[in-house]
C-alpha cells in the first residue's frame, strides 16, 4: 500500500460523450504515482459504493484506459442518489474498511454536493479523507469553472445538428417551413444557445432561440415565428425541453388534458407542442427533431477540446488529492494567451454545490431572445474543430424566355 | 455547342446526406465529355424547371465540386412535385428552346416516375430526349438496384444513434429503463432495421423492432417490452413513424382526442405514443429519441461508402444519356469477390416507377419482429467503416465485508 492509502473514483449523474476520458486522467495520474496504493472504482456512484459495489482498476487490462478515452457514457456506470444523514457515517465506514483516503467523484452539482457533505463528515469524524469533485455536465450549469467537461461536446452536437437540420429545410422551404429542434440543458439555457454557434447571419437558423432562463410566451412565440417566416421564407426554432409558461407549468405538461384510446393522458413534450401552436395558430407545416439522449452522448460528434479537457479535470483531480486539497471542486480557468487554452485550479466546494450558473445577461440581447458576440467568444473554442461552412450553387438563371 | 446538346440536372424529393455526391459524379462526367454543350440545373426540381428557373452550372467555380462532396441537402433544391399532363408538353417544350437533349434527374419513386413520364412524352413528340433517373432516397425501398444511395448515411446514423444513445440508458439502467427511438423510411422497414446493425447478440439492443411492413398490436408491443424488460432490466425499442394500427390508422393519430388550453388537437407522434402505452400499462419510466431531419443529413456521421457510390451513379448517369440510353434507372449491382463493391447497371424505369421495395421475408425472423443474419449481410457493407465496439469495464466485485 502506497503511503497515502487507497483512492476511489465515482461516476454520477448524467453521462456525458466525454465523462471517460475524465476517468482516464484520474486513474492514469494515480497510476502514475507509487504513493497510492490500491485504486478502486464504485460500480454506479455513491448507491454502488453503498452496497460495497466496488471494482478493482488497478486490475483493469491495460489496453482500456486508451480506449475508454472514445468510449461515450459512464464506464463505471453512474446514479442519482441524494445521500441520507446515515449514510454519510455508513460511507465513512466503508472507507475506513478499505483504507480509502481519496475520493474523486466526477458529476455535476448533486454530486458536488454528494462530495461536499462526505467531506465534512469525514473532517467531523477524524478521518483522513481527500475528497475531491471532477466537473462534468453537458447542461454547463456548474459555477466558478470557465465551462463544464461534457458541454463542448454537446454544444458541437446541437450547433451540427441545427445546422445540418436547416440544410434539410432549405433545400424546399415551403414543403416543412417551420422546424423545432428541442434540447436538454435543465434549467439553463447553455445547450439551447449552442445552437446560434453556426449562425454567421440574421438570416441563418436558429431564427427563435428559446432558454429556460425566460417564461415562455405563446403569443410572443407566434409572433416571433410569423416575422422570421415572413422575412425569411423558413424558420428554425431551437428551445429547451424544459421551457415553462407564466404559469411556472412545463410545456409539456400543458398538453395533458385529453386521454386517448387507452384512457391514459396525453403529454406532448414541449417541441411537439411548440409544433403544434404554429400549426394551429399560423396554419403552416412544421415539425420536429429532438435528438434526446443522443445529444450528451454522440461519440461521432465530440469536441476534441472538451475530451482533451475532461481528461485534464480528471487528472488534475488525482494531483489534488496527493496534494493533500479536499472538498474541493477542479476548475478549468480560461487563458486567452496567445490563444484559448485551460488550466486547471480549485473551487471551495463550500462555494460550488447546488449553485446553479444560468447564462448570464451580458450573453443574451436585451429581449433574452438571442445570444450576443459575447457568448460566441466563450462557447466557440470549447466545440473544437470549425464548424462546416458550407458551399451554395450561385443561384443565376439563364435566361432564354421567349 | 456540343454534337450531344445541352444537359440538364435536377435533384428530387427528400433530400439525403449524400444526394450532392450524385450531383457532382454527374456533372463531373459531363465536364469531361466535350460532346455535351450546356450543363443545366434546375432550380427545385421539376417545379423549378416548370417556371424556367435553370442556372448554368459549368459557370461555377471549379472549387465548389470537390466541396459539395462533403456537403449535405440538395444544392440546387429539391421539390414534391407531381407532374399535371399538360405539364409534359410545357417540359418539352422548354427542353426544346434550350437545345436540352439530355435529363438527369436524381431522385426516389416519385421522381422515377417523373422521368418515365417525360421520356414518354418526349418520345411520342418525336423529340430526341435521353431522360435517366439516378436514384436516391434513405427509404431503401426502390426495386431493381441493389440499394439506394443515401440509405447507407442513414442507416449509419441510426445503427450509431442506437449504440449511442444506449450507452447513456446503460449508465443507469433503473433511471429510464424504456427507450425508444423513432425512424423515418416510409412504408419499408429498411431504415429501422438498420438500428440492428450495431448488436452483437441478443442482449445489445435494439431489442424491439417495429418496421412498418407489420401492423401494430398495442397487446404484443407491450408483452415484448414486458419481456426483455424483465430479461436485460431495460429495453430499447426502435420504431418507424408511418406505424399503423389493426384500422390502418397511424400511431400519432390514435392521440389526437384531446385538445390543450389552447383548443388545437394533440397529436401524439408514434414515438410519443409507444412511451406513453409503456407508461401507463407497464408503469416504467420511459423516454424518446426523434433524430428527425438529422438521419437524412448529418454531415459527421456519412458512410464513405455510400458516398462514394452516390458520386458512381450520377457519374453512370450521364454515361448513359451519352450512350444513348432512354427512360431508364442508374442502379447499384453488387459483386461479392473477392470483397463488397457495386457496380452500375441500367433498368428500364417503367419496372421502377412507383413500385416500392418492402424488405422482404428472409431479412425478418417468422414473426416479423427481429432481422435475420441476411439482413445484416446485405447492410453492413453500405455503412463504410465498422461500428465502434466500445469496451467494459470489468465488473469483479472487491470483497471485504466483515
Amino acid at each position: 500500500m502506497g503511503t497515502h492509502g487507497n483512492l476511489i473514483i465515482g461516476q454520477s449523474g448524467g453521462a456525458t460523450a466525454v465523462i471517460n476520458a475524465s476517468l482516464v486522467g484520474a486513474v492514469e495520474a494515480a497510476l502514475q504515482d507509487t504513493r497510492i496504493g490500491q485504486i478502486y472504482g464504485m460500480w454506479h456512484g455513491i448507491q454502488g459504493l453503498l452496497q460495497e459495489d466496488i471494482v478493482d482498476l488497478r486490475g483493469q487490462p491495460a489496453h482500456l484506459w486508451a480506449e475508454l478515452m472514445n468510449t461515450p457514457s459512464a464506464a463505471l456506470g453512474s446514479c442519482r442518489y441524494k445521500l441520507k444523514d446515515d449514510d454519510l457515517e455508513r460511507i465513512i465506514a466503508i472507507f475506513r474498511r478499505y483504507e480509502i483516503h481519496a475520493l474523486l467523484y466526477i458529476g455535476g452539482n448533486d454530486s458536488a454536493d454528494t462530495v461536499h457533505r462526505i467531506a465534512q463528515a469525514a473532517r467531523a469524524a477524524g478521518y483522513d479523507l481527500k475528497a475531491i469533485s471532477i466537473p462534468k455536465t453537458i447542461d454547463n450549469d456548474l459555477p466558478l469553472t470557465d465551462h463544464c467537461p461534457g458541454y463542448g461536446s454537446a454544444a458541437r452536437f446541437i450547433a451540427m445538428a441545427t445546422i445540418d437540420s436547416t440544410m434539410n429545410t432549405l433545400s424546399m422551404p415551403w414543403h416543412y417551413p417551420v422546424k423545432v429542434i428541442e434540447t436538454m440543458g435543465r434549467d439553463a439555457g447553455w445547450l439551447t444557445a449552442a445552437a446560434t454557434l453556426g449562425k454567421r447571419n440574421e438570416s441563418d437558423a436558429p431564427h427563435v432561440l428559446l432558454l429556460p432562463e425566460k417564461t415562455f410566451h405563446a403569443e410572443r412565440y407566434l409572433a416571433q415565428v410569423e416575422e422570421a417566416y415572413r422575412r425569411f421564407g423558413y424558420v428554425v426554432v431551437v428551445a429547451a425541453e424544459t421551457l415553462r409558461d407564466e404559469q411556472g407549468q412545463a410545456l409539456g405538461a400543458v398538453g395533458q388534458v385529453g386521454v386517448d384510446a387507452f384512457q391514459h393522458p396525453l403529454l406532448s413534450g414541449a417541441a411537439q407542442y411548440l409544433v403544434e401552436l404554429v400549426k394551429e395558430h399560423l396554419k403552416l407545416r412544421a415539425r420536429f427533431d429532438k435528438p434526446g439522449d443522443l445529444q450528451r452522448m454522440a461519440s461521432f460528434c465530440v469536441s476534441r477540446v472538451d475530451r482533451e479537457e475532461a481528461y485534464l479535470v480528471g487528472q488534475a483531480g488525482t494531483r489534488a488529492a496527493l496534494a493533500g486539497e479536499t472538498d474541493k471542486m477542479v476548475i478549468l480557468q480560461r487563458q486567452e494567451i496567445p490563444q484559448y487554452h485551460c488550466t486547471t485550479g480549485l473551487a471551495e466546494l463550500s462555494n460550488v454545490a447546488n449553485v446553479q450558473r444560468l447564462m448570464p445577461e451580458d450573453f443574451l440581447d436585451a429581449e433574452g431572445t438571442m445570444v450576443t458576440p459575447a457568448f460566441l467568444n466563450y462557447a466557440l473554442p470549447l466545440i473544437g474543430e470549425p464548424l462546416p461552412a458550407y458551399p451554395r450553387l450561385e443561384h443565376t438563371r439563364i435566361n432564354k424566355r421567349v
